[in-house]
């Protein structure tokens, strides 16, 4: 397999851009020189480079893409909220549809607003606890992920120290940790920020305890503190109505983006009726939110996550895939780790701190056209068959045979 | 003209999202009961609401719509691109292409990186400064518009003080207040940010002095601090390869989005080679940001613009109607204030602290079918004719006429 349209590619965007590809895309987080760097087209469950490889996807867009590439419903009827326009002077009655859609699916969701980015909702909600609370003080999980915002970011460039003034940290499933925030800063906090399960990068991917989830529910509770559950990466993948009803938290809040428009740019924050008077006091807004388009795929996608069922898809699809992986583990006496639920599962091989094993693993998952990440979960495409889990399963039985010394 | 099915639609609205409608396209902003609160479609320079009012538009999504809705050239390219599909693992070879197309189009620009909002890299290319410089503080216009991030949100809910503990203002023009921010916070300021002009809310527009931008350029050089030009607003509106060739500003980073892409979501921060391996350590992402369609828009739009010489073509069109709104003023005898350059002018009744008096005229102008804002300046289309001009200011005749006691 040659990448060279890509490192070429890379070459010059490496002149005119800071890095050549920024953020999460960027071929530094995963392994340079055996993966493409650059997309050219993408259809169900498959997309393909710009050197004309092709690879069964296990990353999705690292999320979005949940009912595959061009998904014929979905695409008809963003195409058709196209035609009306764009950015206009008001939003669209597809804004108060969607709004509609989302209260009715979700239990606890008494109103809904709208962005582009998860993180344009992650931002805001902390400002909406801090008004509905009148505290400064945010509660998050060492290692989370909520965006790339100073009082957040993965990175450590450009930040000082007032932008985490107010940001405390303790790790996951942790509740005496928890706990103990929560005493020593009594009255002062205004909400805990969470994912419903722990995904870091470079790490496995860990379930919460019931306990746990149990005692953010209680102590937001006694403590007057907004739980908000940062849903964007697993939201309408592990139930169709929220993860929050998976694992049994209590949120006021729920941030929702990659899956909810099968790639179209949006992200949503719900929450509940006490809250409501203070979320329209905290100002939000974007030049291109009330964009129709986006929202017409939303309508789409949460409907045919309802109606095909797609989180019990998921799952089904995700078991078999982990299942067959792991036996070739054993087959090819190459130990392998699985973790987090099978609708974005994550495997890698067993006793290697330095994810050196894992990484050429996934390379040769890579040369036999199956693009999976070293370093982060995967997402399970509802566009998979039992026949493409089985022609990935094939293609990694070859790349662990290629790993044999 | 009624509006009864928008405030049907609103209704529904307020009972499922904060405030109904929030953001800049509250009717709360607006003229509530005089405005249409939903669209339905657009094409060119004009739009219908959801009640079959159609207008002539002034406001062009709040700037967006640079070529009018449904540019056919835009949207041929924007729907190619999207036959190859959405959010990747990867960028595609158009990120390249319009970061090549950015560094060639504007003079300072050696490098380019993409978002979705404005605000997105805003409040990055805080964060590059600080990085740069390793300062803390920010220099920032009074009263300007920068996203809604609790550093720089016009609104007051969700804040705390540690948000703006490093953010200093200062008046648009004010040489003396500048100077002294920079000698009192003598090697602590790590950027200044401001738009090209002052184009607040609910004020007139201001075009910045020669001698305010002399003392921008000289005080950011003399300090060791980062020029950061807001161009959301204004960018390619005013000169095909931004806004700072027209005043003068040697700015070192500057961000775009509005007319971008004509109406596709899609934001740019451009910058200098100096600081390039400081912003490449400032981590920014974006689940969509490689999304190909908004970027083929961008590329089409940004050639058309030259191509057509866009900015001049709103500058005709701009006087054209300002002379025109002016001279009606006069002939009935309610005299009128413009401001801005005319290809986002702002006009209003003179003598109108309350701004009561402009909200009316602006209800009679959209009572006859001319979409213009009372508190925020406008955007000229491309979309416009000669023709479209006159119509426009001919309603605008019935429209004064109309408020004569």
């Amino acid at each position: 397999m040659r990448f060279a349209n890509s490192q070429s590619l890379f070459r010059r965007a490496a002149a005119v851009i800071p890095g050549g590809i920024y953020g999460h895309t960027t071929p530094a987080a995963t392994i340079p020189g055996s993966v493409p760097y650059f997309a050219a087209s993408g259809s169900g469950c498959r997309y393909t480079d710009v050197d004309g490889n092709t690879f069964i996807d296990f990353m999705g867009g690292y999320g979005p893409m949940i009912l595959g590439y061009h998904h014929p419903e979905v695409e008809a009827a963003a195409t058709a909220a196209r035609q009306l326009g764009a950015a206009f002077n008001h939003p669209t009655s597809l804004l108060v549809e969607l709004a509609e859609k989302l209260t009715q699916r979700i239990d606890f969701a008494d109103w809904s607003v709208f962005a582009k980015n998860g993180a344009d909702l992650t931002n805001w909600s902390l400002m909406v606890a801090r008004e509905v609370t009148q505290r400064p003080k945010i509660l998050k999980i060492r290692g989370a992920y909520h965006g790339t915002a100073a009082w957040c970011t993965p990175g450590h460039g450009g930040l000082i120290p007032s932008d985490r003034a107010d940001i405390l940290e303790f790790p996951f499933n942790d509740i005496p940790a928890l706990e103990a925030l929560f005493n020593f800063h009594r009255n002062q906090v205004a909400g805990l920020i969470l994912t419903p399960f722990h995904h870091p990068a470079f790490a496995d991917s860990v379930l919460p305890t019931p306990e746990f989830v149990a005692a953010c529910n209680r102590l937001c509770r006694d403590h007057g503190a907004l739980q908000i559950l940062d849903d964007v990466r697993c939201g309408f993948r592990l139930s169709a109505d929220g993860s929050h009803s998976v694992f049994g938290y209590t949120p006021d809040l729920a941030v929702y983006c990659k899956a909810l428009a099968n790639g179209h740019p949006l992200s949503a924050c719900v929450g509940r009726t006490p809250h409501k008077a203070a979320a329209s006091r905290v100002f939000l807004t974007g030049s291109y939110w009330g964009d129709p388009a986006p929202m017409a795929a939303a309508l789409a996608t949460l409907d045919i996550i309802a109606r095909d069922n797609i989180p019990a898809r998921l799952t089904a699809l995700g078991e078999r895939f982990v299942t067959g992986f792991l036996a070739l583990g054993e087959k090819h006496h190459t130990p392998l780790v699985a973790s987090g639920p099978p609708a974005m599962p994550y495997v890698r091989v067993a006793d290697d701190p330095s994810f050196l094993r894992t990484q050429a693993l996934c390379a040769a998952a890579i040369a036999q056209g199956v693009f999976l990440h070293p370093h982060h979960n995967w997402f399970i495409s509802a566009a998979m068959t039992e026949a493409d889990i089985a022609d990935a399963l094939a293609r990694l039985d070859r790349a662990l045979a290629s790993l044999r010394p």
